[in-house]
């Protein structure tokens, strides 16, 4: 570090995306991401060259008619609507916005949520998920206004926590705000937006980088009461007025224009989900129930680094994560085409009876 | 604000677009927010539709390709170079990282300055313009350490600061940082760019909105040395590692290799600017020499803020600004094609002859 960097920062602990990285340029089978399988459609391409003809221009600051758009399909008012460059920047709003009596959240889920309390040095404690890998809502109460960040259906896990926990946690913690990230919900489980009405201590997280195939367009968004969202909307417009360019705007709104096609890939990675996790089972995998589009797996006696390594020599990149050491022997597997998945199972049952 | 709003944002002053959102929804000729009056290339749109087709894919998070092409053009390292959705953020990762003792800029430059100062909590100072608006090199000293903010040429006022002056700032405060926000500098003045090599406490900023019509795709950047240009890529990558989607990284790209369109439209802009200067010096202008994209200009007998309602009532939208008041007889106005700026002409001749 510079001799001018803020003291604060002397041990910063950037996200690493060396393995992705690696991944975008080899010629790998990405399974490691979670990203869609699916291309967006020509649509979607005419759209974004349409607002690239006007690109000399300032984009629309509010979103507006993408907002519009979410909100008739969600039920809800625009003013209820935050947009974000990713769901990562609307997380980073609630951050910067709202934890000043510190977070909370289970120590096996999205990394993000560590590295941004971190960052902007927000007390945190994290509750470990049960043994069978499931979030316990009980563990949420007497947090003195902690924020709570629960994704959910959680990552890496791929499971979900029902409804009714949610609103457990919602209700028994009047003090605290709880963000319900729900990156995968489309894929499975049941969303916390009908808790909104109620609740005004809630923000339900949206991206469209999963079932909407935008990883590469930068877009997330969340749905909260009007007050919460203004306050979102204040920090937004403090320091990055601007955050949506033009392109990505006319992206979203095109694929929010033709959700058939989204309801149909979600329902095309459903399938080859549940396939491949019996698939897995049958040559000595535990799999974990999914409500997302990605497996949670690990084999009975091979560990899950060895198992990963012979994917990746064979062109297919998982994710593997070595801490903490409870999910150490797994793997997390994307969802991709059913073709994609059919070269994974067979390279899979090659890997394991080396 | 939400009683979930950190206590530290109780004065939050965000940046106001409403203004910008009138002018965009209106039918106005925009003269307000120094945008390029050209639209991108065909093959700009070309390559946002390519990138659009693989958009379920996460993009590059070290916008490899584009530093790679800008540290061709600038004859600097890819290492030395990082980028961000638009310079706005550019500044936002500065004052997050780098800010600890303080900064310091003219009290009449770009707003943003202030927002973010504010926002981060940064204990600033302002430095007065002289009496004929033009940056003091001989105020910038004994900082203690302040990091430096000078956009150059400088913003409303259009006026260049002479290099040798950049050199003694950055010279006489080897305990500073100093930041150079040349946004505008591709339409007259000289980049700090050569100060370099001999200067390790200076950042130089770019952004891509002006003179390369892309404020629509969100894309600005910054050279320096290798090891700040580090801090700021960790400060990027812990809290937005994608902050560039892959349509604004091809878009970026296709601009790039398309300098020859570029520096067309920057000398159409030169030329516009000088005549619509001379023009208004006729009817009783006073106008500042510029060397940006826009006329800062105050009548000589009529007020700012009426010629400003005048240009609106007949459907030009210029920038004015009411505080401080040293500037409020002004107005700024963006130079636009050669026709508008002739429909300008006739307009505000109407409106002081009024």
């Amino acid at each position: 570090m510079s001799r001018f960097l803020h003291s604060k920062f002397n041990a910063l602990d950037p996200y690493d995306t060396s393995e992705e990285l690696e991944s975008m340029n080899g010629s790998y089978i990405r399974l490691n991401t979670n990203e869609s399988p699916f291309a967006p459609s020509l649509k979607v391409m005419e759209r974004a060259k349409e607002a690239a003809g006007t690109l000399n221009f300032y984009p629309d600051p509010d979103c507006t008619r993408l907002r519009e758009k979410l909100a008739d399909l969600m039920s809800v008012k625009p003013s209820e609507i935050v947009v974000g460059n990713g769901s990562d920047e609307i997380l980073n709003f609630i951050f910067t916005a709202f934890c000043e009596r510190g977070a909370t959240f289970p120590d096996i889920t999205y990394s993000f949520y560590k590295i941004l309390a971190k960052f902007h040095g927000v007390d945190f404690i994290t509750m470990p998920l049960d043994e069978d890998f499931r979030v316990s809502p009980d563990d949420y109460k007497n947090l003195n206004g902690r924020t709570i960040f629960i994704a959910n259906p959680n990552a890496p896990t791929g499971i979900f926590l029902k409804l009714d926990d949610v609103e457990r946690v919602v209700a028994h913690n009047p003090d605290s705000l709880v963000v319900i990230d729900e990156a995968y919900v489309d894929f499975g489980g049941e969303s916390a937006k009908s808790l909104l009405n109620t609740h005004k201590n809630l923000i339900v997280v949206r991206t469209f980088s999963k079932s909407r195939s935008m990883a590469g367009g930068r877009l997330g968004w969340c749905m909260t009461c009007e007050e919460l969202a203004r306050d979102i909307r204040d920090i937004k417009n403090t320091f990055t007025p601007y955050n949506i360019n033009a392109m990505t705007q006319a992206a979203g709104l095109a694929t929010l224009e033709d959700e058939a096609t989204t309801q149909a890939n979600i329902k095309l990675i459903q399938t080859v989900r549940e396939d491949v996790k019996l698939r897995l089972r049958e040559i000595g995998f535990e799999v974990l129930d999914s409500s997302t589009n990605f497996l949670f797996a690990r084999h009975r006696s091979l560990g899950g680094e060895k198992i990963f390594e012979a994917l990746k020599r064979r062109g297919i990149m998982v994710r593997h994560f070595s801490s903490p050491q409870k999910i150490s022997d797994f793997n997390r597997i994307t969802i991709g085409t059913a073709e994609q998945m059919q070269r994974f199972l067979n390279t899979i049952r090659e890997a394991v009876s080396e």
